[in-house]
């Protein structure tokens, strides 16, 4: 069984003898090879340059050998698309070039031409394909709407998102507008995504957690579910969704076929909340690939342990890999995971 | 039945025909009066300062007969008395004057003399006290052991807390002396305020979250736990856990009277999660309080609704309220949760 058909199986909840392995940003700042090429050509050429974004899409695979390589992009080249630009500030974060604030700002944003703005995004693909081989997983991905929506209302990183849920709470039907034209950008995104050849892919709703319980569907989990709907059948899809796991009922509801979660409860208790029927991912702390192999394996044994028998599980941090984190701690994690 | 019987009464989980109510940060920055008197004096000059103090400390029971009124403080003038000062930065949150990171600065940290060092907080109380009369109560508090160290250790405000948590996965000893540390000062700190006239205490573990399932006790609710049993019997506590509603048997372990919450879950959810044995607070969303006073009655009224006939509910935000809040969202709350 090769590591693409081992991804394929985990997500469709079949028995394995141990869980595929793949790390979120796992093309990133903690490997020395990218930052050689970032000092080179910068975060933002790199994204769009297939050559470049496939081969960083590679490092890791080379590196570590994972099973699924994920593709080097950015969820906010969305917004960009729509017409939208963002840059990086100096202090870190997100800045927007401006801030979605009225209906007119909203009218001005356009989900078509998605894929003439973004074919960059299909030549990657198919150039790390092409490098990847077929034994290996390729998994693309988009923000969440909701994710994306903050962005684009508060104008860039955000403390307390007070901007977009007052739109939420105050002004539904713009929120609502703004929300859909999203959501039509991601299915044109994710269909010429799948046609460049993933195998999955995966919705990063990153500002979950700052919802509550009663609007947890209506403001982001409902465009999720309208996004599966869109993909259905063609790829299996992830939902990641961090900060969120105690609304597995509508998560569910979203239809996703694996659910990410994040390290604040164990992975057991989130499958057996699902009712043993959804693939779940995850669900190292990050921080802990930045102490020492020693503690990444026991934590990741503990992980492992505690899901037992269960099936259905994609190995993963609970969220994205950290700039500061060791490539032996990398090394020991994979090692753990294929029980060597 | 005036508001500190009701204040206290709730924490006693009694029959109430409506519950008390206070907010977090109530003396702040939304209130005009707050924002006069710290142009004129500064925000460490009004900590230190009792009539100052107890002025801002009244300043919204003034405004909104709200039933209690909480000390003006800041968390960190413990690791300040402890020999640690800090400041604000001028982008935002908190710099220390430098890190905590080596046994000696562990060794270097006095819980000792805390009472002197902060006597200006029992005379802010007693000023408090003076001037609030006896029918309003007045809550001390103090950060929890786990969220001060966050802030020692990473040297201040924080993204991934990596330098804490590295410090209690490899080298768990050197943790342990810190918030042992922490939680004498807290002790002492905590037995003033107690002198000094508060009615209750609140614990603020404000970086709760960040952790996981298996860590939360040894990292941070056994500290508070130790804590909670060298008040017992003396005054109720409050501990506020924020983004931890998930660790409730792990907080009921604490044997705190009223637990908090954030907006994560209903708190009808969280108080059956804890078998009806505790009285919780919370836990409207605070951006909320920037929107409308009509939405603001609408989802106060969704939370006491969903409360029911529950006992043991004081009414509160679910974190801090936000510097844009409006004053006639905080009156339109007091109303609805008066039933008025």
């Amino acid at each position: 069984m090769n590591s693409r058909e081992r991804f394929l199986a985990a997500c469709r909840q079949e028995k394995l003898d141990y869980p595929p392995i793949w790390v979120m940003r796992q093309a990133g700042r903690y490997l020395p090879e990218y930052l050689e090429l970032k000092a080179k050509h910068g975060f933002l050429k790199m994204v769009q340059t297939p050559n470049l974004a496939s081969e960083v899409t590679l490092q890791p695979i080379r590196r570590f050998d994972l099973d699924a390589a994920i593709l080097f992009c950015d969820i906010l080249v969305i917004p960009e698309a729509m017409g939208q630009p963002y840059n990086f500030r100096d202090i870190g974060g997100i800045a927007m070039d401006f801030a979605v604030s009225s209906r007119k700002d909203i009218e001005k944003l356009s989900p078509d031409a998605i894929e003439d703005k973004l074919h960059y995004v299909a030549g990657a693909i198919e150039a790390t394909r092409e490098k990847l081989g077929e034994e290996k997983a390729l998994i693309g991905f988009g923000g969440s709407p909701w994710t994306l929506a903050t962005y684009m209302v508060e104008g860039g990183s955000s403390k307390n998102f007070a901007r977009i849920k007052t739109l939420f709470y105050q002004e539904p039907e713009l929120f609502s507008l703004l929300l859909q034209k999203i959501t039509q950008a991601l299915e044109k995104y994710f269909q010429m995504q799948i046609q460049a050849g993933v195998d999955a892919l995966q919705i990063f709703d990153s500002w979950a957690g700052i919802l509550s319980d009663h609007t947890y569907w209506d403001a982001s989990a409902k465009y999720m579910a309208q996004l599966v709907e869109s993909i259905q059948g063609q790829v299996p899809v992830i939902v990641y969704a961090k900060g969120a796991h105690h609304w597995s009922q509508t998560l569910a509801r979203t239809k996703a076929d694996v659910l990410g979660l994040d390290w604040s409860i164990p992975l057991s208790r989130f499958h057996d909340m699902l009712g043993g029927k959804f693939a779940v991912q995850g669900n190292l702390d990050p921080v802990l690939m930045s102490t020492s192999p020693e503690i990444v394996r026991k934590e990741a044994r503990r992980i492992l342990d505690d899901f037992g028998s269960r099936q259905g599980h994609i190995f993963n941090l609970g969220h994205g890999i950290l700039p500061d984190a060791k490539v032996a701690c990398m090394e020991a994690l994979v090692e753990t995971v294929r029980g060597k």
